[in-house]
């Protein structure tokens, strides 16, 4: 058992929504323990420039419900540095801090894990991301929300699409994980998912499609996972527009609305978990750690196992959006 | 005082949320009346094709709540010939029609404008489309939900724009008219509209941008009605982007997702209102009118008035999205 | 015109969904036209204890979209008695304000219509309830967000009403009248609505459900308005099961959750015209009036008026509820 | 492996979100292996009635986002009798079917342990209660749709609770169980959750509430799981009140809007997955148990395993509560 005196807590890279709820669990765990907090303003940023603002129980109160992050969240190319880094330790001293937590995705555990060797500084890992594309957690903060969000979305273009017997391409936030995708797809009956696990060939898809266009279908949703290169949605959905003008397709993409909103009651529980357990790791010493939940259990995984591995999808879920789409075997 | 024995209805053009709530009001009026009734599948194309769904009081029960419509929507280019119409006479005569209600927008009512006329067909408009875009008529079906759509996709990307400090441009729809982009600017606090009615110039857009990031602001939304040109927005984003980097400036389109969803308590009570005003107007013998509602009343106007009028932006509203952007005069 | 220095700004009563609305407007419009503003806390017991807080631009950044009230609100009965008043009307020399803007109902305007006239102050009245209640304006700011809480709950209660063909009677807010349960009447196809000014016998009630459930209805929805006397829904439901246990009656208060949530686009339109052109109606040398919404235009109307006149319910509405629920006339 | 032909689906219970959801994943996976199914109306009384409906592949289209049940559910006496199971079985040899899969909570699943073996007749159970008070399952489907809408009427009363500096008891679903008290408190930020697992004494709650009006705090929320005895929560708020007029306690009771209204995306997906899970159970000649899912694994829990055991409530959840609430260990 390590006594602490006072810990900083940060918010980096995209934001997500139970990213607020993550950093009132920390302050008010911090709060019962009578350590005392910081937090530390568009994330590495706000520790290289030396912006802080000491918090208290009364400061995260009512940001539970709020999206966004009141700490706000920024790129910093000059923590990728060794000078930015060593300003940054140099104002982590100032502010006599004896650990971090530190609530975001892949990009702000790889800073994390950098520094933290660095200066011998314990840190800690909270995942927030709406991709749910980190090793070592089930869910991340921020991704049942997103889901609720573009299936909420999805239902309202079905709306149109039924009404005007259309084909909708949805393109959906996924860089290098279908997870949104996915279980989005099964969650709003979409006929067909793009992941980027799953190479499905433009042939493909087109059989597929002409195979529900044959039993009484005259409308469907494809869900895209937005992939490295923008724009390939549109590229597809014109192709099968040539081939199949009849199926009239058209395409939405969601953009940065699936980043907002007020997080989802699983989402704020999540954070409120994990928050709590970020504090708990510190006060047990630990250190270059991300605690996560595994099969509803608190765990702490090693940033570089975190950083190394990577989470595979549900083949099982992925099996079941042709089994839901209404065809035979 | 007309005795009507029998009635058709259908919706066309754009699906707009609220378009059921008008066909069950259509529908239980008549029962209410003892006029039978027929709904007519994808617009003037089912009276083309002699597609028709017998309706009575239990088949238009749970759908006052649900998004586009029941009796879907097309586009139909044969209506626009004397043949298509002919043909549409034929079928109307065939299921003994007295007289139809027709559901839709501007496209819709100069079809229904002619149609009538031609064949001396007592034909009622409703007006149904979520651009508000009609004359003589406060508002419009479905309008009120694609408002409080594009508002919560709005606070749910100012959650991320706050967050990381970044300028948004976001496309609405509104083809020919800022209705949708006004009202939804000074409900979520946009620092900018930029309406088909009002010629902002690039350089009064940067100025106005640069006199808000020179007092606090690190962050702003601009709304755009997407015009007649598609892909304008992100032109103008581009633009931005180049001259002043550091307001890190997004697009997002929100497309399709703007014409679905359970309708407002507002669409429900003005689509019920108007579909049951329709029946009485047919009962009265009236044709070639749309049914609308000014200062709380309902009105009778010809088809001919609303087609040819335009409705204008409310300038009240539009200077005061300049006052509420926390600027000075 | 008035040369304004300072003015107040407070909200009282029943908070409701657009009150910070119409704060942030009165501050904006403040700011744009140079004049200082300070906030009171919690109503006129602000104004007695001599609780201010000082306001400008940011202070109001991100609360357009957030129900409650940042100003907070409460009853105070001190208010009420000359002495109070004369406290109210130190603190209101001391912090050399010019007038007041007050954001409320009629308890609201009562205390500033005596007040106004005692010390001569100039004070604005913005009509902010619920209810509706309010004469003088087509709307009062908080309805509108009301009405669609209500009929996002009756539409969840449907589902189980017909999942397991039950009657509900379901009690929504308004004391002395009866607009939310008669607007969301119609939008939620209520098949019967109880209110304050239509005196619906038990006997009518009774007739009602048994000429409903005679053809095909086996669910069926009574939305309540609550009266003057608590628990009266209870009696009523109790007294149809004994009579029609078959119907399987069941009683929901729908309480608290009436007043809060984020205010709609309709809502937050209106606090903010309403709250610009109570600042405006000050700079014009006004007094002892609210500031209302009629037929579009924003009208002042003399407080005596207000509080005296009673705003009648829609008939037109009222008949449409037996129009729409299924039966023949 | 069984060669089936066809097979029945029926909803029994209460109703919750996501049941519809579950069957149409049953009928999808049935015209998938090419399985007949029909589904029984109003659970286990459709049975006993010979009440049946043919499903098709787009029966149930559209139903996957709908609250309630398509099948509808009530109690049914009669199944309790040997006389009412004998005609039960004499219509399921009518109809010819092989075996039943059938969606309900605890008392759906005893009448399908007795059928079942009574008749030797392969049931397959699938957890549809918002309560999540089933053992042998993580959750149940219904239970995070009905988490969330609680939260959101939560956030809702809060907005009144600080407005006004209130105290809120708010009353819950849950008659032998906290799960919806427990995780809606954690994610609404309740500061007290009164569990039928936890008796905490009136005591306790009263120096609880003191130590936290002690420190700031000047609104607060208890949620209150409803326990055996209705109107319990109005009790424990008046005797508060007594204690502590200054609190200005209220009870809301949420009642029966917890049940409905669509389900959310884990539930979807949840329901999608188990209803799968069933039909493949059904062909793999399992009889007599419940479909679970636990740490992402589709499990096999025999009925009398299910009925027998209680599950328990996370204790390091209901630990949080405290943590969160502000106040030093």
């Amino acid at each position: 058992m390590n006594k602490l005196s006072k810990i900083g807590v940060l918010t980096s890279g995209g934001d997500a929504p139970g990213m607020n709820a993550a950093v009132r669990a920390v302050v008010r765990k911090c709060v019962y323990e009578n350590i005392k907090v910081t937090g530390i303003i568009k994330g590495y940023q706000g520790l290289v420039n030396g912006d802080f603002l000491p918090l208290n129980a009364g400061s995260v109160s009512g940001i539970l419900k709020d999206g966004g992050t009141m700490l706000k969240s920024a790129r910093c190319p000059e923590f990728r540095t060794p000078e930015g880094r060593a300003t940054a330790y140099e104002n982590f001293k100032k502010q006599k801090l004896d650990g971090l937590v530190v609530i975001g995705g892949d990009g702000t555990f790889t800073g994390a894990n950098i520094f933290g060797r660095e200066y011998n500084i314990p840190i800690i890992g909270v995942p927030g991301t709406i991709d749910n594309d980190l090793f070592g957690t089930d869910l991340t903060i921020g991704y049942d929300t997103a889901l609720n969000t573009v299936v909420d979305a999805v239902d309202k273009i079905r709306d149109t699409a039924t009404a005007h017997s259309r084909l909708f391409f949805i393109e959906v936030m996924g860089r290098d994980a279908g997870f949104i995708a996915l279980n989005a797809g099964v969650a709003s009956g979409a006929e067909v998912v793009l992941l980027p696990e799953k190479k499905t060939s433009y042939d493909d898809l087109k059989r597929f499609l002409e195979k529900q266009y044959s039993y009484s279908k005259d409308s469907s949703i494809v869900l895209v996972a937005e992939g490295k290169k923008m724009g390939n949605t549109f590229e597809i959905a014109q192709r099968v527009n040539e081939e199949h003008p009849e199926y009239d397709a058209r395409v939405t993409i969601l953009g940065h609305l699936q980043r907002g909103g007020s997080p989802t009651v699983a989402d704020r529980v999540l954070a409120s978990e994990l928050g709590v357990a970020a504090v708990e790791a510190l006060i047990d010493d630990q250190k270059s750690i991300m605690v996560g939940m595994v099969d509803g259990e608190i765990v702490h995984v090693p940033f570089n196992q975190a950083l190394k591995n990577k989470k595979g999808i549900n083949e099982r879920l992925f099996n079941l959006i042709n089994v839901l789409s209404g065809g035979k075997k």
